[in-house]
């Protein structure tokens, strides 16, 4: 009977949740750095949801978000009757309704180590985020490296390779594809716009995330995407 | 026999970890708002730790950081042989490992809301973290009033009046003491010592922050604190 066929399939991904309904509000695929993460987490692991686009820096943006969440900013889960709003909380949200997902490292120490470095990515790191925006489309090399954003290339180069070769076993960051990995795949787009050269197994490492499928999907709509922002789209 | 009962007592909090060890890393205790965060929670719940005092904004503070923790900042756990670093992902590390504790909120719908308002804190509300940086032991009513910090002053009364009244019985955010109410205790003195002034309910939690043992026994301690760091403790 294809409806039971149908539910076995969905069974282990949603679990009890046989109405669920998930939507998130996300901005421009091309800039939108903290809508990437958990749009990348859901596509994933197989997280089925409606997305609604809200452009952003347009004169109704604001009041669009404001519809949804009261923070002002995306991305927001609208997870049936609830709200999760902030990419970090919508993680922890998606990991904990699908356990049997994985969608954080396995064993507790690496759980641990992976939410240590999104934390310090989602709280710090602010010299990249501030000088390199994230531009898919764009091609900025060379741009971009004040001193401030030089130690956080450092720094992000340091958490990589401590992952990689520690957990990852030079696959993804913790082995298989992991919140960790959404969470600075923003940051492997911005090493590509801006030029940045890394050491070889850190090169090797980006492109695996670049051809991971939910990535691949992200970016081939950030080259579709019409609207643009013009205060990103030029350097100086 | 008294072994027996002091392991009675402990199970329930240590679990399956007989041999714990935990060492929390932290900065002054007058102005280290993230050292606060998961100290508060260890002490709410009942977690035994030893605590390691880093100076900060000393010349060797740095260094002695950078012997715990590459991040080279505060807090940092030592779990045994596990480093976790950065306030949020030692929250939730702990939530995990002691799960009857419940630090976070019990309800799947408060725990996803308790996290996307730590989320906010933990990655925004930036203009008041600058314009009023948390000095327990100083009072500088009126200042710091930026235009900036007055939004963010905003945005939190509206968080806290919505879990509140909507989670909170009006007792704390989410009824019983949580993460998030350890996370907004450094907002609490900030209110205090800058001379914020709220509405009554409003006024009453944070009284009730402020009188809660844990929050007592820091804030105790930031008065007896030696150290002091003089661009924090002049104002203009
Ligand atoms: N900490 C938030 C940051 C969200 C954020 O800054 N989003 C930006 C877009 S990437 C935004 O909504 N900007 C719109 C605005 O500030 O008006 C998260 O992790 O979700
Ligand atoms: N996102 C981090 C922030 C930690 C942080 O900024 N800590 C400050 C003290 S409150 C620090 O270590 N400063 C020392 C320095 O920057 O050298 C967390 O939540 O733990």
């Amino acid at each position: 009977m294809q409806n039971t066929d149908l539910q076995t399939v969905l069974a282990p991904i949603l679990g009890d949740d046989k109405k669920h309904s998930f939507r998130l509000v996300i901005g421009n695929k091309n800039y939108s750095s903290w809508s990437m993460r958990p749009w990348l987490v859901m596509k994933a692991f197989g997280v089925p949801f409606e997305e609604i686009y809200v452009p952003l820096y347009h004169p109704d943006s604001t009041q669009r978000i404001s519809e949804y969440s009261l923070s002002g900013r995306v991305p927001v889960l609208l997870a049936d009757e609830l709200i999760v709003w902030d990419s970090l909380a919508i993680c922890e949200y998606l990991a904990e309704r699908f356990p049997s997902q994985n969608m954080w490292p396995e064993s507790q120490a690496a759980r641990a180590t992976a939410r240590s470095i999104c934390a310090e990515m989602h709280s710090g790191l602010n010299q990249l985020r501030s000088a390199m925006p994230m531009n898919i489309r764009a091609s900025f090399p060379g741009k971009g490296r004040t001193a401030g954003a030089q130690a956080d290339i450092g720094r992000v180069g340091e958490i990589w390779e401590d992952c990689l070769s520690t957990y990852g076993a030079h696959r993804f960051l913790f082995g298989d594809f992991s919140i960790a990995d959404a969470y600075f795949a923003p940051v492997v787009m911005r090493f590509k716009t801006y030029g940045v050269s890394l050491a070889p197994a850190l090169q090797a490492y980006c492109e695996r995330v670049e051809h991971h499928p939910a990535v691949s999907e992200w970016v081939k709509a950030a080259h579709e995407e019409k609207e643009s922002i013009a205060k990103f789209d030029q350097f100086d």
